[in-house]
């Protein structure tokens, strides 16, 4: 649990926390590099924080909405006839706030499995209060699997110092754990092979580089932000390794859905024989979605509640994607499918 | 020459212009749509204007400078013994605004030229301001051939309504007439195969597009501004058939420096199978660069004096160069020697 005395140290920081009183801790991402929380003591407080961009990053999304789910759990006037109806709406208008974005819907599902799981005489809020912070858990351990994983396929590849490419942010503050994209790079930098991190702006907005360059000063790491148009004529001056990405949605087939300029970034990594890395949690992995193709541009373009608009990856250009279960090199349908039928270990 | 009237009456717009009383009126383009002028009555006004952005464009410069010279040789006070020698500062100087820029530098040559072939007893400043009004007539006579060949090489590959995209700024206020890509995209328009201009913002500056797109809007061009990193979806959703740029400066091989940007927007353009147009004057061809890889990436980055950041694209991306004196398809060192041998029209 968060402590003010950790975020005015810049130890410890963290997107999403439970307070013991009974309260949701919001780090507001708007206003970093000054750590200023908001502290919201009901759902409707939480929604109205997140409409606003307090909370950035697919899977911090999840975590601050299950508890705000298990926020609005402790306002409802017992005896409550029926828990699930009663919740449902609340649950209905987190998940509006990003229909893409599968970390959040995957987390909100748990949330409603939990709920009709649940005995009507046990102690629900406190069992749903338990689902959130079991959600943000996975999420950090998810997070250092990952890292891990995308550690040891750097090393597979190469054995020198890298330069890598960042697009966007996927940082520390997008989840429970040390993000994906970014927790790959931070591993990367303490195993001593990282030679010095890009971060190109995606506009708009350009927020996301902004996050990820002052996380990594933070933690020491070599950085420069570079315009999104920079990008090319750096990977043919000065190539980096691999270009690291995050993922809002991946299709069944490999395809990802993410920031917009990502797109046009791993077909710029293509042309000058640069690897492309996408790396998300399995809750990210929309196995009911065949294949990017499958959505409609709209949807994509500033997608109802989402903050930012969003392109798609072919799978095509795509050398790896790094999830808490493993590394799929030259991802396909199969692949895909094999990965996810291994039971989650967390 | 350029009125007041004229100017309010939003119908003849002019970037640079000579007033009778002798001084250069520069149209404040930072501060467009509003219709604002700077009259400058010496050289370093003209030169104070130029520093903070008022003109853009590769060729307005050049006019702008060339009118600049003739400002200062009628400041010198007579008799002058070297007109040469007094002026070189002053042409060094703005020569130095844009090292890069070709057509700045041509214009300066022809100032050069113009005052080593005159006479000592006869009217200086009057030739140079005849030279200066050339330069200008020149590059207005150049943009109508260039919009002209431009619109025969559109209708050459395609016979339905077309849709274009658009980097940067390279309109009527970037040089003496109709300017380059955007004399293409207008002309396209008058001739009515034009269907839709896309503008992509290239960053930074984002002023570019917003100048592109509000000359388009004066002349009832259907266009859209879109961010850069939503140019590849853009392509492969809802394609374009060419895109088309300005150019700072072009190789003996036929590389392309300009607009930083260009050379991802390039790549995308290839890899969706869509074309690309460089629209630029012979005064642009620099024989003496032998290809862009032959020019340091720090001379690219925000070059001493250059506005904006540039790139290199190669021209294995670039499907044809149209200049004023013909079209280059698919074009080699060959090819540029030939059309460089054929002699000025203008």
């Amino acid at each position: 649990m968060l402590q003010i005395e950790a975020v005015a140290d810049k130890a410890c920081l963290q997107a999403v926390s439970w307070l013991p009183e009974g309260a949701v801790r919001l780090l507001d991402q708007r206003r970093l590099p000054e750590l200023a929380t908001q502290d919201c003591h009901d759902e409707v407080e939480v929604l109205a924080a997140m409409r606003c961009g307090v909370v950035a990053g697919a899977a911090a999304l999840g975590v601050a909405a299950a508890f705000g789910v298990a926020l609005a759990a402790r306002q409802l006037v017992t005896p409550v006839r029926d828990w699930s109806q009663e919740l449902e709406p609340v649950i209905a208008a987190f998940a509006a706030l990003g229909p893409m974005a599968a970390n959040l819907q995957w987390a909100l599902g748990i949330m409603r499995q939990t709920l009709a799981g649940i005995a009507p005489d046990a102690d629900v809020p406190g069992r749903l209060l338990q689902a959130a912070e079991a959600i943000a858990g996975a999420d950090a351990e998810a997070n250092q699997s990952m890292a891990r994983f995308g550690l040891q396929l750097l090393r597979r590849h190469h054995s020198a110092e890298q330069k890598l490419m960042l697009l966007g942010y996927s940082g520390e503050l997008s989840g429970g754990g040390g993000g994906t994209a970014m927790g790959v790079v931070q591993a990367a930098h303490r195993a001593g092979v990282l030679k010095e991190v890009l971060v190109s702006e995606a506009s708009p907005p350009r927020s996301g580089a902004r996050l990820a360059a002052w996380e990594l000063q933070r933690t020491g790491v070599p950085c420069s932000v570079i315009a999104d148009t920079a990008a090319a004529s750096s990977m043919k001056y000065d190539p980096v390794s691999w270009v690291i990405v995050g993922a809002e949605r991946i299709a069944a087939n490999g395809d990802v859905i993410t920031t917009q300029g990502t797109y046009a970034l791993a077909i710029l990594a293509m042309h000058h024989g640069l690897r492309f890395m996408v790396v998300a949690s399995t809750a990210t992995l929309d196995m009911s979605l065949s294949d990017g193709d499958a959505l409609e541009p709209e949807v994509l373009q500033g997608a109802a509640g989402s903050s930012q608009p969003l392109d798609v990856t072919p799978v095509e250009l795509i050398d790896a994607i790094v999830t808490e279960k493993g590394v799929i090199e030259r991802p396909d349908e199969g692949k895909i499918a094999k990965l996810m039928s291994i039971r989650r270990l967390h």
